[in-house]
């Protein structure tokens, strides 16, 4: 059996590193096949392996003293932070010790790392981070870029659709995704120049039956594409409104079933598949961002997730290199080199 | 008693004319001191009052063939409908016949129309669409540019903000409404140069005691600050997002309510309270944007509500013009006018 090896860092986030730990427990017990490094400080991860009963020879400890904190401008983590977890975990990827890098850390600064030390693929100008939200169809949709990018050029956003594209054949398993972009309408004439020019460019390219043309905001969760284009920006604004509705509208029904005795009553009887089908969305269900386009795969999760959430975002890491994304990704790249522009890297500014 | 004129587009919108009568209707029965205009096809208008009880003696019709169409682009609308119900409604407010004018029709006409005939307050050089959207603390987040201007200067959106504020003291009853720049964090690095900009301007003007800084996506749903600065793609984007994400959240509960004989029964107990905590956030119930910014109210109804919701963006259209709402405008201008730039007209781009 091929075995994996996921390097973890265990000091990024809010709760680490007790739900990085209990996270890879977690995946330790339905997963044979993966072995776990853990870079952070010993004196606070032993005693949660310890309690920990899938662990057991399943991981290797990398101590170190040194974490980037939630607030550290990413210049200041890469000059620092060279023995940092999370620049350890990084560099275990480049040097072939592991397979798969996930951290719940400072995303600028996981960013900024792993674009120093694993480098951008060939004919990729801007890594992006690319994440999969629920939809009305029980599937989901693959957005990006979430954040990483908060201004981008046409051809930059051209990268964008290859690499969700190719992202969205491994992790939704569809022949050909079809890839909207993100638009304050559906007509032509809608958009600002970068909007208009990347639609034109996906017209002429290897991926024009695939191209859907403009989408909405609510085309997100319809599910109307697979794969949805925008710039950083957008992405990140729109991703944390959908949460902060779905958070709003879970705890105006969760009130709802508590405002009087009937109420309580009757969640006694719907209650089981309230639970069910709102499983189906939870946060927790979705958690794990890849930042793609890099040689090497990075994984991010939520900083606030628990041990559940952090298990699923090892989850998502596993497939995307059992999958072979990056081979995929190369592949697609391969196939529209000849038609790709050469972006400049002054057409996307980070955050 | 004081009697309020208000002028209807009855051509605007999926369901028109019969929705904007019937919401006429529904007001008519609530509140003594309205008369309507009604703009539109007497042949289609006629049959439906007559089936309207509270109606009689409560309105004029005015009729005209000509509407413009969903789809028509505005440059056309403004050229080609000068005889166009839209058109004749937004005169009748120009005219001094009506106090407002409501519309459920197209949006990019309903402001190129109001911006040439009605004209941009003094120093305002961009009108806005601003709207409340329901938040965590039962209230509701004022939220301005909703997609009039998709590009916008940090000047536009000082103004924006200016706007919101004033709004948000007539439509939430707040002394000072907070407010906040959205952003992609709430670090002071984060950003392009128009949201750092405005940011730096609204901290050295009169506004700045009201200034919370940066604001994210989920910020808008919880209720973090009274009033939401943004241009227009942003802000379209997030509406709908947040719009389909309500859509998909609802869609699961009923879901939920349904899909067994206890989870059924479970409805008949709890139902009621549901019902009850949803209606808080049923878009039809915050339906009715200002169009704001300009020498005359105009409010723009969600083109495919329902009688219900158009007689909502009716009572936003009475209370707008109750509480003077351009004179408290004009008002914040004045105390600002000195220290706000002249914006040029180049840095906001129609759609």
């Amino acid at each position: 059996m091929k075995k994996f090896t996921i390097a973890l860092d265990c000091m990024g986030g809010d709760r680490a590193p007790q739900i990085v730990v209990e996270g890879a427990d977690i995946i330790a017990s339905t997963h044979d096949d993966v072995h776990f490094l853990f870079f952070g400080d010993e004196k606070r991860i032993t005693p949660i392996i310890n309690h920990c009963r899938n662990l057991k020879d399943r991981y290797t400890l990398i101590h170190t003293d040194d974490a980037i904190s939630a607030d550290e401008k990413p210049s200041s983590a890469l000059r620092r932070g060279t023995k940092s977890s999370m620049r350890l975990a990084i560099d275990s990827v480049k040097n072939g010790e592991s397979d798969v890098v996930v951290s719940a850390g400072n995303t600028g600064a996981l960013m900024a790392i792993s674009k120093v030390i694993l480098r951008p693929l060939d004919s990729i100008d801007r890594p992006a981070i690319v994440t999969s939200i629920p939809n009305q169809k029980k599937k989901a949709t693959v957005m990006l870029d979430m954040g990483a990018n908060i201004e981008c050029g046409a051809d930059v956003l051209f990268q964008f659709a290859v690499m969700g594209h190719a992202f969205a054949r491994v992790v939704l398993d569809v022949e050909n995704p079809t890839i909207g972009v993100l638009n304050v309408g559906s007509e032509e004439l809608k958009g600002h120049d970068e909007v208009k020019n990347v639609a034109a460019m996906l017209k002429e390219s290897h991926l024009k039956s695939c191209f859907h043309g403009y989408v909405e905001g609510d085309d997100i969760m319809k599910g109307t594409v697979d794969v949805v284009v925008t710039d950083g920006f957008s992405g990140n604004i729109s991703l944390k409104a959908i949460e902060g509705a779905v958070k709003l509208v879970s705890g105006i029904i969760k009130e709802g079933f508590t405002d009087s005795i009937w109420s309580k009553l009757g969640y006694l009887f719907a209650g089981p598949s309230i639970s069910r089908v709102t499983k189906a969305i939870d946060p927790r269900m979705h958690n794990g961002a890849m930042l793609v386009g890099l040689n090497g795969v990075v994984v991010k999760s939520h900083g606030s997730t628990d041990r559940i959430g952090f298990a699923n975002a090892i989850k998502v890491a596993l497939s995307l290199i059992k999958n072979k994304i990056n081979e995929r990704i190369m592949e697609e790249l391969q196939l529209e080199k000849k038609a790709m522009p050469a972006a400049s890297a002054n057409n996307a500014k980070d955050i």
